[in-house]
């Protein structure tokens, strides 16, 4: 493609796109198609000749848009909703043209040294130690894998990383804990690290789904009187269900006194502790081994975006350095190589989105942004309490509110839970609203999570509106 | 950012890439930086005040330009190239802007379905069966390791899933053969994996650098005479070093008969199954259980895409999927959520840059290019060949050359291996190219790869030039 050609379509792609932000509102979050419709769009075979760009961008609008779930959208409030924010795109755009591959430091100097100095940035955002290391991954599930895999590797006198664990009868059985609201990514996990499901022992929570200390401590005294390895512990801030944030003071204390690695999940909640009034929600992550934060949920950076940060990067780096001949570099040259703490050899320049997100906004505009969700989500979270027919199922210490529709008279959980998975699926059809869900001791729980860039108030309560709208149809109807 | 700003800065970027894609041959390919120099252009602390965007995109040639290494050079000639196509970069644009996450088919119905859409079309360019299930993962080193996972997983009787590998004495060691040319990212999956680097055999090669069956069949019987479990072959199609290709069929013979399953790492010399005369790299893969190619390295697509094909889904899927309350769908929709076959959860709409670069070239724009960086690599062999003063160190079956000076009358090998990494240095110093080196029969070789989009015979050529120059000095010097 000339440079020419690559200017006209640019500059068309740019007005597109700036012309979706503008008028996203407009569109349905959430696209009525069946699965397969999109596919019977397009054609089996791969095209033998070239076709104009024009062209391709055309199919855009035909093909795609029609099955966009639309992520970007301000009434879009299930998951962990993500910002591609206009700084953070124009930041990718610019990383796909220069397409390097950061895993040496000579393989881009300057993707090294700007996720170093970006991760420096946001570590004092978080006010985190000095001595923390950090790193890109791409997702909070690698970022969680990666710090446990970490955690595998404190026994080095076990030498799993030379002699594995299969076939051995001088490596016991090793235990992680997390309570029974952390994420499936410590499953994952533990499946993928040969440890097994049934090394991750899930800890009791308390009414507000926050980790048990006690329960921890009388699970690792078990498992250590019947020849278990109590090795790992990872706590939740922000947990994915409802955001409950675990005693993460108390928890360091046990996992020092017991040695073990204890990992931090704040892949989603960390972001609150940009606020100053907020930074509460990571205390006692100064004494965590390691802690996930992705910029990529709620600090406007487009995906994929996960940072983790370590105090250990030596023994993340003993687990996965390998330098193969092909990728030796010159001796003498000092520098880190990030190919060295993980799985991953290609690496894409991300810190630049991340670079330019954090300048765009500075330190205030994201603060004032997140403080906003905050508000916006207590917000809602009264107008449910207000209402004698909605019901709060959990605390709201982010921006994500647990609720259902339960009325006076109706105490059967099952017909409830009915009526809430159908009264979400009839909200999301709308395509005015996208809601995801939970389970919450047993009762299917609607959640909304306030956490888009583009949510304002008005979103806020336009979904509360249309909520109530259909829970009357479908109560009545 | 308003839409006007994002159009207006948008507009900038694109016009400044352009102006880099037209110009980025007048660019060092390898910058003059020490390592420190880039961090020490940028603040220690994070902007309190947002900036404008017109500062930070000043920037980029303030700080940024000084330390890049230009992957998108056409003299880039290191490691294995990657193109950033501009298609590919216009694709990428679209996907960071668009935001989802395509982990389950309603978080994004056309994210899926365009992945199953484009990778059917791969899958048709290369010729693979039609029963192969494709995925995007976002490198080699994660297709890889998801492979071996699954290959982990295909004992469903020893329950690893469930029970993990530690504190067991009814799972034995597993074993996984790899030539000595195999990637490094295979031992990497070893170690994660909890199987250990032990658990990985390196079987001999012949004088062309490809795994002699016969080696293979005799380690695995050695094995199995020890209690040993075998339970996994890579074969290498296109070596990182030298791009050798393992004889796919005779070890799928070897592994059919064995019960082991096969992977193919593809991930580079897959790409040239396209080129119809070239089709036969592939041949055997079609009873591969798995395979590996990497369309952003030699298919002109930006990092990062990865694909894996695999006959046995159903085992990938076994070993990873994992449902928790807040990511089920709605009950009777049957469709592909392709978080259930790894460990990422957030997954990029990647598909796009695919479509938009498998259309914009078209199969024969793809495969009129391939050809000719096979081409103009035999022209660089042959130029190595007829020069008395160097001398190829393998054979050129794709489109890396390996090479060495090597004059008459210089026989000491460590005396050559010195000079020779001199050479490169002295080479990539310059910025006029940038080759990397890798060992074989340990002898330092330099790599030559001809496989970016803008590269022309008259930069191989140029390269050719400057190699001679820069032997020539360093050996009278």
């Amino acid at each position: 493609m000339s440079a020419e050609e690559f200017r006209q379509y640019g500059h068309q792609l740019i007005d597109w796109i700036a012309d979706l932000f503008a008028n996203i509102g407009d569109f349905p979050v959430f696209p009525d198609v069946q699965p397969g419709d999109i596919l019977s769009k397009l054609p089996k075979a791969p095209p033998v000749k070239g076709e104009p760009m024009g062209e391709i961008l055309a199919d855009v609008d035909r093909v795609i848009m029609p099955g966009m779930t639309h992520w970007n959208h301000p009434r879009f409030f299930a998951y962990f909703t993500s910002s591609g924010s206009a700084p953070g795109v124009l930041g990718e755009l610019l990383s796909a043209a220069f397409n390097v591959n950061g895993m040496l430091w000579q393989s881009c100097p300057s993707a090294t040294e700007l996720e170093q100095a970006t991760l420096g940035w946001l570590r004092q955002m978080l006010e985190l130690p000095s001595e923390y290391f950090g790193i890109i991954y791409d997702g909070g599930s690698n970022s969680t894998f990666h710090a446990i895999a970490a955690a595998r590797e404190q026994f080095a006198e076990l030498e799993i990383r030379e002699r594995g664990l299969a076939g051995r009868s001088d490596v016991p059985k090793l235990r992680l804990y997390t309570s029974d609201q952390g994420h499936s990514s410590i499953d994952k996990a533990a499946i993928a690290l040969g440890l097994g499901l049934d090394s991750v022992r899930r800890v009791a929570v308390n009414d507000q789904y926050q980790m048990n200390p006690q329960a921890l401590e009388e699970a690792i005294a078990e498992d250590r009187s019947v020849g278990v390895l109590p090795f790992c512990v990872v706590a939740t801030v922000g947990s994915t269900s409802c955001t409950s944030i675990d005693p993460v003071a108390a928890i360091a204390d046990i996992s020092e006194r017991e040695c073990l690695w204890l990992h931090v999940d704040a892949a989603h909640g960390g972001a609150a502790a940009v606020v100053p009034e907020m930074r509460y929600v990571l205390d006692g992550c100064e004494r965590a081994d390691s802690i996930v934060v992705n910029p990529h949920k709620w600090l406007f950076v487009p995906l994929d975006l996960s940072v983790l940060y370590t105090r250990k990067p030596e023994v993340l780096r003993r687990a996965f350095s390998l330098v193969p001949e092909y990728l030796r570099t010159i001796p003498g040259v000092e520098a880190v190589n990030y190919m060295d703490y993980g799985i991953p050899l290609g690496r894409r320049f991300r810190a630049l989105k991340l670079w330019f997100v954090l300048r765009y906004f500075g330190v205030e505009g994201i603060t004032a942004r997140i403080r906003e969700h905050l508000r916006l989500a207590r917000q809602f979270a009264k107008w449910v309490d207000d209402h004698p027919e909605f019901e709060r199922l959990a605390p709201v210490p982010l921006s994500t509110v647990c609720f259902r529709a339960h009325w006076p008279g109706m105490d059967d959980d099952d017909l409830l839970n009915h009526f809430n998975e159908r009264l979400m699926q009839a909200i999301n059809h709308t395509g005015e609203a996208f809601l995801s869900h939970t389970k919450i001791s047993g009762r299917f729980t609607l959640r909304l999570v306030v956490s888009h860039l583009w949510t304002s108030e008005a979103h806020v309560a336009r979904v509360w509106a249309v909520i109530q709208r259909h829970f009357q149809l479908l109560r009545d109807g």
